[in-house]
């Protein structure tokens, strides 16, 4: 029999991160959840699975900077990037219709990102769980038909739970980027963007520098942020997304020319772009 | 009798923001506690309280974009900064020794960010709470002697529990940045750092074009965070922190030439800078 890869994810079955795993690597994974990050990331770094798949920023919620730090930490290299459209459904006990709910239980960003939904229903009182595919589990296994979870279509097809609402987040616009991360080093086919994360001792105009080396070569950038580096007043770490293959001639100058600059660079991974965003389903 | 002047901000008595209220105006202040962040923004605009606090960006969870969202769309200004080290202290019922402690109760967040902490004691089980604060007034309400919750001290000090062990998050640099808003119009004594938000068509090299109105006038960044606009691809909005006040010539100068090259600009606020990093008590 063949043996299927393994993949490492924090969260349960139907967690809006094995949607990502799953849209990014197809049906034919072993997946293995984890309860939280680290062990994602330990598990990947030491070979007992063999890549991946953290979220690492929301439209919402921004930056994921804990999964940056991992990131660095265990040197994997992203492979790849989804960016998953997130639609929160009400997930009730089947048969249950929605006058019967009293009580909503969801992870508290969830809940939050309803906020339209619970101001239209003054009635229902918001609890707070771990995860939100983990709070359909408990309202079906438990059955309490007074309650409904905030979750994903795939949770509530996993779980057995009914779906009393669709969409009822605030912003319609709300995505999940996800990254594909593996301990390989070979470049992935077809890999046309670029992660670096960079700093540099503050001198003026040092940020504008930076960017010049790009900008000379009209290499593109898809992301910039800021951060600053605590205990070291004045510095920054810089994450740079970049239109390009590491192989690229230009972007290549560019980086070389960057490493002239800055104290510390390093390439998070080099891999295909994701020009369209994927509905959850 | 003088009135205090009342101050909105989302959680409970006890809560990180809190402190943030009090650290930067004072004990003299009334606070008026929300459930969620746009009740707060409301609340302010509408001239039920005078001003508000709320978190912008932490550390390890990056930049709290809804509040960008809530910022942009009430039309408050901000008016100070402070960034607050955010420590998370182990709170139980008075009497209780740690060894009885097997559940812990605290905001997912706050769990997530005292990893190692788990890890040390298997036995200690994670529940979810809405808030930090929250979470110390129900251990000690409702008497679970075998819980604890994970809050700030001042939680502790305020609902009468007992502080079991401090520091017991993972990162010891943990910082929250607050600021405080008004909807008043008049520039802050002291202001010396300014915040903008813009965006513009996307044109090869707009992003470095953008910077150069500050890099040419020698204007220090000291954040700089791009964010996708969904729905417009290609299009950013970007947000940017700046040293110097906006009545000062070479600010001023910058801020009329990017508005030369952005379809959207605009002053989030101009405030005295935060040097130092303030300690939670």
């Amino acid at each position: 029999m063949l043996k299927l890869p393994k993949v490492a994810i924090q969260g349960d079955t139907g967690s809006y991160s094995e949607e990502a795993a799953l849209s990014m690597l197809g049906r034919e994974i072993e997946i293995h959840h984890c309860e939280h990050f680290r062990e994602v990331f330990e598990m990947t770094a030491a070979g007992q699975t063999s890549c991946c798949v953290v979220p690492i920023e929301n439209s919402l919620a921004g930056s994921i900077h804990k999964n940056y730090d991992l990131l660095l930490r265990y040197k994997l290299k992203i492979v790849r990037e989804v960016n998953l459209h997130i639609q929160h459904n009400l997930v009730g006990v089947p048969g249950v219709v929605f006058e019967e709910v009293s009580t909503v239980v969801s992870h508290p960003v969830a809940l939050d990102q309803c906020e339209s939904f619970f101001e239209e229903f003054p009635r229902l009182i918001r609890k707070s769980a771990y995860d939100t595919s983990g709070s359909v589990r408990r309202v079906v296994e438990e059955n309490h038909r007074d309650w409904a979870a905030i979750a994903s279509r795939r949770a509530a097809k996993h779980y057995g739970g009914q779906v009393l609402m669709t969409d009822i987040q605030d912003n319609k616009e709300n995505f999940t980027r996800f990254f594909l991360l593996s301990p390989s080093v070979d470049l992935p086919q077809g890999a046309n963007k670029t992660s670096i994360a960079f700093s540099f001792k503050n001198t003026p105009g040092g940020l504008f520098k930076s960017l010049s080396v790009f900008a000379l070569r009209d290499v593109d950038l898809t992301k910039i942020e800021s951060r600053p580096i605590h205990g070291r007043p004045w510095e920054y770490l810089f994450y740079v997304d970049l239109l390009g293959g590491v192989e690229e001639e230009k972007v290549e100058n560019a980086l070389n020319h960057l490493r002239e600059i800055a104290d510390f660079l390093e390439v998070l991974g080099c891999y295909p772009r994701d020009k369209k965003h994927k509905k959850t389903d």
